[in-house]
């Protein structure tokens, strides 16, 4: 019921079909002051309705790449769809605002929504890049910027981890299986939640975290920690020591017997005489309980006492016990140590097993790494080599360590549809004025070559035309391309009570394929971890010639003295 | 009624008459699947009920500082009050793990709660130092792992930002007004929640985030961004003109007209001929718009076209024009360029409007800085000399940029009164074990001197004794201490059904008060922010011994081969 309440329709500010944000504390509260104290002022002065066009995109890749993954698109929409004020909340505003101000404008509030807003959007878990408007916010002023702080909030966080997911992936490689252990590290609990949904999008298989599995169906792992180990004593503490064989057809009524039978094969065959000794017996009891409760699922942590000379060891007895029993056993994870070291250590231990004892794939058991990883260390076990499966990550990712913030911004372009451009004595934060249209152009390998933004009236860029790219500040930086393909980027994803046709949100795993397709799509320099090659974005020349005629016009002609 | 819900007490968990989380979706299940994974290996095994003491800890102090602040104790208490899991959520766990796992586990899930829980904690706001429990976690072994992930969640990053605030403040000084900007830029919606609620206990005086003001009740702040100004055009599209006088004895028909009056005046005058030449209409718009609508909190945004010569003129004549009216503007916020220089500028260009109009106390007119602050800034400010009232500070704070991650753990140190040591390669790694007592002992100047941890059942230490404090694990190191004061840091803040006394969970501003004493209470070399001391964290001899014995017990004796 309660997480119901969480997940499920918003009943009080449903609009439409559209279920409420994943965290019910995404309210329209969930904004700056400031957003009030204009809303205020723009009803006091009388323009409250009039027509603004915001711009939210971001100015520069983060981590050091030339790419970013756009995402928290859906939670906007599911936001925007239940926007509404409780009497509540209004009393509340009411009591932060001065005593000045008049009582019309919470009758106002009290009738706002955003029925007259329109979204439009690139679709979440597309690559994107700095200048292009991630989403186009057209509406009533005052509503436009009540709304600027909780999408800035959603996206920013979503894109930035989505981002960071989609980094590790590509260091990884497809065939490595990324865990997200992230839970407790995360800034918060939906830091969390969101950080969950976020990697698996940007190209994580699978969390840790149980909430995050519930709300959104990402498959969950996870299996047992150091404190189990260490909360067993000795293997004579087991005191239901049966177990069915796989098939059912027989039990076997000290399975820790078995396990210690095998142990000593192990310790006295041919290949391992002398290599340990006396294997850790509370981590030994601790296997054999959690083979007994998971007989079907067993993956042990390794590394309480000592890999090589009792973790491995004692797995593989327990392993083998359970084979015996018809079961399969999972493998292990390490979570200190050598990674590159103790993963080729322990495949050729379980490389020796399947041949000391010839049962078949025991070599293959499953390696999972964890402990501190980040795209750097996953890059440096892959120079070193290593026999790891699965990486599980949790801090570096979540918090997205190497750095922590993605900084976009929501910029009025247009009201009352003139133009508006925010100047700026540095060059790299002047926004890109007007209503936008904005494109991206293919070349003839199937990349994408370039993202084009054109003024709204103009027409679109062709098939196999030559079009004229020019970067938006620099005079000289400019190219023509011949598009073999051409996308619109921004989509209609919300239309308020328009009428208009809009975008459905998809399910999160269309979301996350779409993000795997595009990135494979990329071509391959934007996408390295050491000097990556820019991608190209543009504006049209119409539109480069607009912006520069704004500027000067805007712009105070200064006095040398 | 949404956000009652989202902050009301959670009745279908209701345990006595705690609130649930500020957060509703911190539920039982917001834990990783491992928790669960064991909580059924030990239900299988019969150990369920064993009952373990688990320490919450960290292991270094963030930010290249030698002091932390604890945080997130509230919120870790109001979930196990209510900790109790709903049908749905056991169907969710029961659909998660193996169909194997037998039907009596969730019967068994079914009655769990914490009223078999004992917390043992450092009150929250308390300046806290690596290797001394948090908290300590007593309980069934299950119950209490089944709270890790939550519990480490809920701290990590509450303790991080407070301690990441905490700094802030310290190098602000005492005078300065911290205001916490972050929501945007937050990761995720209750990172900005949080935010707020940890910034404000460790030091800063208010926030922009709505719902945090309501929440929690901190002090709100914002008044206008850039998109304001440029939404204006020019002061002619102003319908409304006129204001009546602060004492309502008079009407001024067209303050429009007064503030070109006044803007004339300032720019003929004596002092600023040829200083400035015509400024921004559109700033001008709507700076005398938004003094339209709040006459008496009036503070403009001066940076959207040239601080010093549009937005410092054009805001003098709104606020001399308010003041005309009887009213008192309140200042000018920056957001871009030298905020030391353009502070001091706008300093002398309020103190020469002072003298040249004879209008008291203009010079003193507030300025606040905001743009990408963070402590180096802060501190750079400071030795540039600045005219900075108050700051705005988002990013860097609330992501805590600088280090995005504190490292808590959760680690068993007892079972069944026996107490268990987690043993690593790295020193530093290795775990204190047994049940403690912690006391923070004062010396002469009423300054603390060192932390000692002591075995449950030692006798405290005693004032005016001389006691020996020694490192956990260095042996050389040790010094004998004689202490003027005595505080025991755990006390019981949650006693499930025990009948024992605990503490009530403060509130926010008793929580944040602390934090200021104890800030104040430390030796200043400790809190510095280059080369700080570390402060001394120990054991007791008796404990000493105990630790050295266990680890030889447990530790595999190498073969050099």
């Amino acid at each position: 019921m309660e997480a119901k309440a969480a997940n499920g329709p918003n009943t009080e500010r449903s609009y439409g079909v559209i279920d409420g944000p994943t965290n019910p504390m995404v309210t329209p509260l969930l904004t700056d002051l400031y957003q009030f104290t204009m809303c205020y002022a723009y009803w006091k002065a009388g323009k409250h309705n009039e027509r603004a066009v915001f711009d939210l995109f971001f100015r520069k890749n983060p981590f050091g790449g030339e790419y970013t993954i756009f995402a928290g698109l859906e939670e906007c929409i599911k936001f925007i769809a239940n926007f509404k004020f409780t009497e509540e909340e209004i009393s509340f505003i009411r009591a932060t605002l001065p005593p000045t101000c008049e009582d019309g404008f919470y009758d106002y509030l009290r009738g706002v929504d955003c029925s007259d807003v329109e979204v439009y959007a690139i679709s979440e878990g597309s690559v994107v890049f700095p200048k292009v408007p991630l989403m186009r916010v057209e509406g009533p002023i005052a509503v436009a910027q009540l709304l600027e702080t909780p999408f800035v909030n959603l996206i920013n966080y979503a894109s930035l981890v989505a981002t960071n997911a989609a980094r590790h992936r590509l260091v990884a490689g497809k065939s490595k299986m990324l865990l997200e252990f992230g839970l407790r590290r995360a800034q918060g609990p939906d830091g969390g939640i969101g950080a969950s949904k976020y990697c698996y999008i940007g190209g994580f298989d699978a969390t840790s975290n149980v909430a995050a599995g519930r709300l959104f169906g990402i498959p969950l792992r996870g299996t047992h920690s150091h404190a189990f180990v260490s909360s067993f004593m000795s293997p004579d503490e087991i005191i239901d020591k049966s177990l069915r064989s796989c098939d059912g057809s027989r039990t076997c009524e000290d399975f820790v017997s078995l396990v210690q039978a095998w142990l000593n094969k192990i310790q006295w065959s041919r290949s391992f005489r002398g290599v340990f000794g006396e294997t850790n017996q509370s981590e030994l009891a601790a296997f054999t309980s959690y083979a007994l409760a998971f007989p079907n699922n067993f993956l042990a942590l390794v590394d309480t006492y000592d890999v090589m000379k009792s973790g491995i060891p004692n797995f593989c007895a327990v392993a083998l016990a359970l084979i015996d029993l018809g079961y399969k056993a999972v493998g292990i994870r390490l979570d200190s140590g050598d990674l590159a070291y103790l993963s080729c250590e322990a495949r050729k231990f379980f490389c020796t097993i399947e041949n000391e004892f010839g049962v078949s794939d025991f070599g293959k058991m499953s390696i999972t790494a964890s402990n501190d990883l980040n795209e750097e260390t996953l890059d440096a076990l892959n120079k070193q080599g290593h026999e790891v499966d699965a990486f599980g990550i949790g801090t570096y990712l979540v918090t997205c360590y190497a750095q922590a913030a993605l900084g976009c911004v929501f910029k009025l372009v247009e009201i009352n549809n003139q133009p508006r451009i925010k100047l700026s004595e540095d060059v790299s934060k002047v926004s890109i004025p007007c209503k936008k249209r904005c494109y991206r152009l293919f070349g003839r390998e199937g990349y994408p070559l370039v993202d084009i933004m054109t003024g709204e009236n103009e027409l679109p860029p062709k098939l196999a035309e030559r079009i004229l790219c020019r970067h938006p500040f620099s005079e000289s930086k400019r190219a023509y391309v011949v598009p073999q393909h051409v996308e619109e980027l921004l989509k209609c994803y919300w239309s308020g009570s328009s009428g208009k046709a809009r975008e459905e949100l998809p399910p999160l795993k269309n979301i996350k394929e779409r993000c795997m397709k595009q990135l494979e799509q990329m071509r391959p320099d934007h996408m390295r971890r050491l000097n990556p090659t820019p991608y190209k974005v543009s504006v049209s020349a119409k539109l480069y010639d607009f912006i520069h005629f704004l500027w000067l016009n805007e712009a105070p002609v200064g006095e040398l003295q």
